[in-house]
């Protein structure tokens, strides 16, 4: 297996790349006429993000073949793709996700053991995809995150959490979205997600974008910088088609929409939300990317303990298209087990029918990588 | 009072030369070095929105001014404003907002009187600030926009709605975002805000700019592009920092995005969510439009009428910049008082450096108005 995921994780871009290979096989979300592919790519990019005299001349040419005249289309950059093409059978569209919200310890062996036990346990009641929470091996600390971190590209021995989540997914054939633990690289450590398919092979890694700096005096401050190094790229994944972040990743609306321009159905989030943000944000958050970008929304948390350093909200969550909580949990330790039905994202897309709706002339979100590699 | 209206509204530009004569006296969010001013701030756009490799270039430039590599104050194209400096007494930091949630009839006459009594209430309660609905004088329909629609440009008799709120803001000398009002121009018509100032003046008029077109079958359908024709420009106004949208504009994250980049402290939308859209989403967007960007939010709508061609929500609103719900009404007529503290939002982005921590590198939002007017 050590050889199976180093292989996979080879490329220093890997997460990008794995999106990438989708990119090129995705179709544009809106129709084009014929007439349209005429101009190059390439020049109607430079149109799209360099808003120069030129766009309108552009405009012209757009304004035959778009009902709407406010360049929709030209709201995010390179323009939205659509979503996947659908599967053969209903079952890839419809199916069970797990979410572990684990009790985690000081014990690494008991916390490995012990999440391998709930992933089981989720998938003996029909969970295709289960997702563990955030730092799900170690106590959520700056202290912590040196001591428990993995080499996970090394695999194998030098990091058993990564080992056991590859042959669970393996002998059970789900998918697993890994929560997170510490990875360590070097002289550096981040805060990694990772995704195995149901083949047992690491699909994407993804390592937090937006590291956890707050300071909210006489209620929660941390400053997660201190010891961790911030990822490199967005992560999507085709096990359906995920977007991947991680706690603090999901205050920043731009990811997600990044990733819904990119062809998501689904964003999961691992998170560990603490008393004071938890109350305030939590399921706002995830409600508001879920209702903005119209697909589903997952977070998973660790289960509260009071004792801990750092007190974990809990409320695990599958959130649907329209913003609306499908399942969630209380505080203690549990597994959520929830039908995601991925057709409902077309439905409420042609209820509101907001991505034609965009002003593309007024704004536009762009995705820097995407576009780079374009 | 024509004449003044007339003069104020002249420009066809109107809505973008207010907040631009603020833009050419507002700093930059993000400090900079002495260093920094020496490429020319053209040449920086150019970079920010056209990811060439010059980029990369530019990017050691950075580094030695940002503590952060992630550039965060490429996040927005042009880069983020600063809240305005603060004003010289403490009262222009701490008001009282007015919601005023009005019943809404056929009989226009009434409407108008109506409005001006619940004003003048609101008034007497200490509001400097107040808000009405949208489409107060005239029922919510596609049938009676035409029937209602002012000349509002043409102002005195040609538009009684707007010559009431011009006059009472004047005699009260508070400042009222005045809901919305079907507007005629030639052969189009508009859901148009005009916001007047505590002198009576127009300070912004903002067309709804995103046109409410729905379909949930069984449940709400509504074209409301069948006899509107949709605005052409962003609105902030300078009575406080003031972004408008109307209804519809609240479900397009970027719109408030761009607000919140142009320095607003405060989101004003008069809507008329539905029995079906209201319970879903009304609360949910202006309590994630707040806590992503940090700013107040508040809206208006009409109370509810059981027995209307189309059912309204209720429940106008103010909400925090944490996304925490400060007022708020059920469904019947009623005046929402609060108190608005705009020295919170500096708290707030401090216990949450959201604007410092956004990654530059990764997206960007463009205003593509503003970007051009430089």
């Amino acid at each position: 297996m050590k050889a199976a995921i180093s292989s996979l994780i080879s490329s220093k871009n890997l997460n990008f790349h794995c999106s990438r290979t989708t990119l090129l096989h995705s179709k544009p979300v809106f129709p084009r006429s014929p007439s349209f592919l005429s101009p190059t790519p390439t020049k109607t990019h430079q149109i799209r993000t360099n808003f120069d005299k030129t766009s309108r001349i552009h405009t012209t040419h757009f304004s035959s073949i778009m009902a709407s005249s406010y360049k929709p289309e030209q709201a995010r950059a390179p323009p939205a793709l659509s979503l996947p093409a659908p599967p053969v059978t209903k079952a890839r569209y419809f199916f069970k996700i797990g979410l572990c919200q684990l009790s985690v310890t000081p014990d690494k062996e008991r916390n490995i053991a012990h999440a391998r036990k709930a992933i089981e346990e989720a998938a003996s009641k029909g969970a295709q995809l289960i997702m563990l929470p955030e730092i799900w091996n170690s106590p959520y600390s700056n202290d912590s995150f040196p001591v428990y971190a993995e080499d996970i590209d090394a695999g194998g021995d030098a990091s058993p959490s990564t080992a056991m989540l590859s042959e669970v997914a393996r002998l059970l054939k789900i998918t697993i979205v890994g929560g997170s633990i510490p990875e360590r690289v070097r002289d550096k450590l981040y805060n990694t997600c990772c995704i195995f398919g149901s083949d047992g092979k690491l699909k994407a890694k993804h390592r937090k974008i937006h590291l956890f700096d707050i300071d909210i005096p006489g209620k929660i401050t941390f400053i997660e910088s201190k010891t961790l190094t911030a990822g490199q790229s967005p992560t999507i994944v085709d096990t359906g088609r995920i977007g991947v972040g991680i706690c603090y990743d999901l205050r920043f609306q731009e990811l997600a929409m990044i990733y819904a321009a990119r062809g998501a159905h689904l964003l999961c989030y691992p998170g560990a939300f603490n008393m004071t943000t938890g109350p305030l944000h939590w399921e706002l958050l995830q409600r508001a990317r879920a209702a903005d970008n119209q697909l589903y929304v997952a977070t998973c948390s660790p289960a509260r303990d009071a004792g801990a350093g750092y007190v974990a909200w809990g409320h695990s969550t599958l959130v649907g298209p329209f913003g609306e909580v499908l399942a969630t949990a209380e505080h203690e330790e549990t597994i959520v087990i929830a039908e995601i039905d991925y057709s409902i994202i077309e439905l409420r897309r042609t209820n509101l029918p907001l991505q034609k709706q965009r002003r593309g002339d007024l704004y536009q979100l762009v995705d820097v990588q995407r576009l780079n590699s374009e």
